[in-house]
């Protein structure tokens, strides 16, 4: 059967573990892309006339609700028109796009970041593979979260990392597992990574989990990489507190973009960042290493760099709460629909980002056997797109996208719910 | 002095030589914008109110007469003004742009290509790095031009490939040495490199040369990568020619963007793609590793993108024709003030492109130690950037872009002849 044999060949490439790049062989990773577009053509062959609802990716421009910032838009409209920028840019960014950053930020940090700070990459995507290409050496290992996001994984694999996994503890509100850290981390390693606000799980660390997390990376002394393409979208407790405050505790590469808060990912306009105020990353010969391999990378376009410090400096605070609250009331929905369906459950209510992790209890279903079989039976019958915790590291979970539109949200759950139904166990 | 060193810090770099990438050690190879850099530094240090003109990069959007077409810009408004196009787009392009750029290649090719022979890149610079990732393996090595571009060593020496060099031949209309190809390969060569209209020389090669070099690379069993970056800036005697035309002889990976034909350097909208009728580049597992490496780059934007099926179908001929004219005007002014200037020499009249390398005769110079003491000597003096020949891998060449504004160009050989004066040998 097709369904059959796509979900095999989702196992196989679950299954191979992280294999070193080869010129003909893929490295043996999942992405999340990837296994998006297996359920989605599963969904395409089955002939069914529901309305396809995605709740696998966090883009939430398909959304009417979750729309950019007009001063966003007008800015690049602007930079466009003036015909000023369809020149090169330096391969590290605009000045002034590295200025903009840098002072967005300092905002946040009780030191100032400066321009040279600041490297402008094509999204989040690329910041990540700078900094793992940049950290790689022969024998060198990472320190990667599980649940996690793959594109790590995949990333450390090309650039010949070796992914070490520690977990994040759902009992703890997703924080980090220090004592696995320490026991993970040997002298071949080269960082710790976490993502704040969390995805894959929804969560915000505290400013003393981020200062315990320094403390043990000081100890161990290797530098953490925030990935804080979230970053500012936090909506419950804890507020966002970036990683590099603890800069002086320990060197800190930032990793973001406008993706996320400006809801405009396909722009494709991210950030690498030294957080760094003691200089480990600026001796002279780091520096132009990091210099050189941006000489190689693509970069963004001219005229979205040259948008970028309008858009720092003039997009409103109203613009930020609306989202933060239109994020709040979908996961407010999606726990509460959660708790209508027996067979998923919620250990931690979302407080950022724009995801949470579900734990699937199989017990309760007749005829599904993990949490893939789960994602390609609800595609296929539901039309239903909810991805597999199996592609961020955790078998028999699911990982549901929560910003989207309410009606939408509530259709899925609706339908989830009478999946659920036709499925479940008798007693 | 400052200058001197920097002269120093030049050289220091220049003879490090192709080494490994190490955490620490940035490679040593050079790149034409960390050159030009240097030499724009050591302008603004002099204090010279002189005005700055660059023939150094091929980037002409600072000069009014050589701007994109209409439909080009009124494209990207239009698809970002949709507000449909601010989302993630398929990490190897939106469906809809591998389609226009298979079709926008086939036109000059025996064989039609499809959506899936294209992957989108950020710029053609993303393309060279894809092309040399996906065939990098221990051991390996790739046969690269001298001169060429600087690019192709620098991304080998991350990606632990080693660069072997062949001559182009300048009495030859910089004809690859075939003999030498055939000389440096072995079972580790991955792939010979040609980039045509050619950067750094200004030469397009004929039909046959094309023809023959399909035929070495078929005899040593290497594909060839075909920078057709300056595809169709062709304005001599030879009609540009794709390599793809010898797909069915040799596999062909033939990189391309918009930014020269179309004059957007800075929108870093470029394409990867299989010139590979007989498939060896469509073997499931290389495709899949193609596109996991595609999930870990950042891409261009996707309403850029979205905007590319109308630019490539709607640009009108005279638009071409226009660019043309203007480079043939260019490049023949930029010869005939070469004449005048005994202590350089163009041994090959530009063809195509935006660039032509000149030789350099020390011996009419009274205090010029080489290349480089030339061109960082005329930057201080007299303002003008030029690129020395030691950066593309000819020393005592010097390379000369002429995609410059007539009268800017004229200025600078003005400034150039009187350089050549007071720097001339007393006989």
């Amino acid at each position: 059967m097709e369904r059959q044999s796509r979900t095999e060949s989702l196992r196989t490439i679950n299954n191979g573990g992280g294999g070193r790049a080869e010129t003909v062989t893929a490295p043996a990773t999942i992405t999340i892309k990837g296994i998006l577009g297996l359920l989605t053509e599963n969904i395409n062959n089955n002939g069914d006339e529901k309305r396809v609802i995605s709740l696998g990716m966090g883009d939430p421009t398909a959304h009417s609700c979750f729309r950019t910032a007009h001063v966003a838009e007008d800015s690049v409209l602007d930079s466009l028109q003036s015909h000023k920028f369809n020149g090169y840019a330096p391969t590290v960014g605009l000045p002034q796009t590295r200025r903009a950053v840098a002072e967005y930020l300092s905002r946040d940090l009780p030191y100032k970041l400066t321009s040279d700070d600041v490297f402008i990459t094509s999204g989040c995507t690329q910041a990540i593979d700078v900094a793992l290409a940049m950290l790689a050496r022969p024998g060198a290992n990472i320190l990667l979260p599980r649940p996690g996001f793959p594109i790590y994984e995949l990333c450390a694999s090309f650039r010949h990392l070796e992914a070490r996994h520690f977990d994040l503890l759902p009992q703890n509100g997703w924080e980090v597992d220090l004592d696995a850290v320490e026991a993970l981390a040997d002298h071949n390693t080269v960082a710790l990574v976490i993502i704040n606000p969390g995805n894959p799980c929804g969560n915000v660390y505290s400013y003393q989990h981020l200062e315990k997390i320094a403390e043990t990376a000081k100890k161990l002394n290797i530098p953490v990489i925030a990935d804080e393409v979230y970053g500012h979208l936090a909506f419950g407790r804890n507020p966002f507190v970036p990683m590099g405050v603890f800069g002086e505790t320990v060197p800190v590469l930032t990793l973001g973009s406008l993706s996320k808060r400006w809801i405009v990912p396909g722009w494709r306009l991210g950030w690498f960042v030294t957080t760094d105020p003691c200089g480990m990353f600026r001796e002279p010969k780091i520096i132009e290493r990091i210099k050189k391999y941006f000489d190689i990378l693509g970069g963004p376009a001219t005229f979205i760099q040259a948008a970028v410090p309008r858009i720092l400096e003039q997009t409103e605070e109203v613009y930020f709460n609306r989202t933060n609250y239109l994020l709040k009331q979908s996961s407010d929905l999606c726990c509460d629909r959660i708790q209508d369906i027996p067979c998923i459950s919620c250990p931690h209510r979302p407080e950022g980002s724009m995801a949470v992790m579900v734990k699937l209890n199989l017990s309760l279903l007749e005829d599904i056997s993990d949490d893939i079989d789960f994602c390609f039976k609800l595609a296929k019958e539901e039309s239903v797109i909810i991805l597999p915790g199996t592609a961020v590291g955790l078998k028999n979970w699911l990982r549901i996208t929560f910003a989207v539109d309410p009606s939408a949200l509530e259709e899925a759950f609706r339908r989830t719910k009478s999946f659920y139904q036709r499925h479940a166990k008798l007693v």
